[in-house]
């Protein structure tokens, strides 16, 4: 059997970097996504088929804190595991190292598995029961704090964005780091080059197709500085809606 | 001395793939610009100083033809060297293998060198002589069809993209494969679920800050089936111009 927790090498390789010549929140979000992907491959529990039926992990919630940053041409280290599971949820820990072996940031998620037919989630215990169990790693120490509900009162759009092809992961949607990505970017390259981000959480709401047009509505949340909250939503032209909720983020830069 | 080529692998990581499932355009050019700065770093003429003054690379033209893509989670290697220098000018071929060791696809790139501080390209036997000599391989065989010059004679916009801070290179301008990326976001996924890109072409004419505007003018290229050209202008809204070119593209899809 495996150890329930595995540890992933990557490099800052020539151009994932960032303006600031350090590891850009693409390549990172990415990175992240990829070493709980190599995870649960490596553990046989990336998908289940159960009956014939494929049950697919979706991220619900992704909660990222950076210290410090890798740099052009460095190594770092991805550390993942399951932490532990409950009704439709598991949550999946990151420890992020860099080449001297201080740990640089961390991260938290969640997830739910959903029939791919359906697309709803399904009872982590009637997928995995004593399968999954034996990886589930709650002991490891580990904190984050835990953010409130993110809200945003405003009702003027911040920008609009339209998702292309190139945002479109294997399933059509927009890629779940995408979003991160262009929230990122509704701050100024002057403002990036001042602050670094020190803590992003996003919660997925609902998927987006290509050509669907995403609003944002951003505002300082309150009391906190250098913090924004910012909410995405699609179909705001329906005149009976404010729209859907695509997804609640919150950035929080030093 | 290190051999005159460099053969660089590289892999298909989890969500470097498009829709497809294959090496998507944005990792693949970023891959090649990585080989071809990791093979002049080891050969020390990434960048010249001359009388305390940094020349810099900057790439003037790409070409590049794809047979097959690499998929999700395969090696491929990228072999790069400098074919020949001239005038301003210096051409390095790239070579892409899959890994069974077959040419899956090959690219010609045309280079300058700028005065850092006046940002003027300097002549290259200036600049190298004989200390770049010894590298440059120019009995390599080596064939790419040279395509004439791009036209497009249409003056209505196909679409309009701002760049944001994630475009942004280390030069704060919009990364050179970028571009490439938006001209291919101009298609649907329905278009690139039935037709893979068999050959993009690329010239650069200026570069783009944050926030200007770039206006996508395409067309059909005459005669050619699945082939657009495509002229990417900024500053449009100026009465006195039509804007200027940012470059010209070619797309030929199978």
């Amino acid at each position: 059997m495996l150890p329930k927790v595995g540890t992933y090498k990557f490099n800052v390789a020539t151009f994932e970097e960032d303006y600031k010549g350090q590891l850009s929140w693409r390549m990172l979000g990415k990175r992240l996504l990829g070493a709980a992907d190599k995870h649960a491959s490596e553990r046989n529990f990336s998908k289940m088929v159960i009956d014939d039926i494929e049950y697919l992990w979706v991220l619900s919630r992704l909660t990222v804190e950076i210290d410090s940053y890798p740099k052009m041409h460095e190594d770092y280290f991805i550390t993942t595991w399951a932490q532990r599971y409950y009704s439709f949820f598991t949550d999946r820990c990151f420890e992020i190292c860099n080449d001297k072996g201080d740990i640089i940031g961390k991260a938290t998620s969640v997830w739910a598995m959903i029939n791919s037919l359906t697309r709803k989630p399904a009872k982590m215990a009637d997928l995995f029961g004593e399968t999954f169990d034996k990886y589930v790693d709650a002991e490891r120490l580990f904190s984050m704090v835990r953010s409130p509900r993110i809200n945003v009162n405003t009702l003027e759009t911040t920008a609009i964005r339209i998702p292309h092809y190139s945002n479109l992961d294997r399933n059509g949607h927009v890629h779940s780091i995408d979003y991160i990505e262009m929230v990122l970017d509704l701050f100024s390259k002057e403002f990036h080059a001042q602050h670094d981000v020190k803590r992003f959480e996003i919660a997925y709401n609902m998927e987006t197709l290509e050509n669907e047009p995403l609003s944002f509505y951003m505002e300082p949340a309150f009391g906190k500085e250098l913090t924004y909250n910012c909410i995405i939503r699609k179909n705001v032209d329906n005149p009976n809606t404010e729209g859907e909720i695509v997804c609640h983020t919150m950035v929080e830069f030093r």
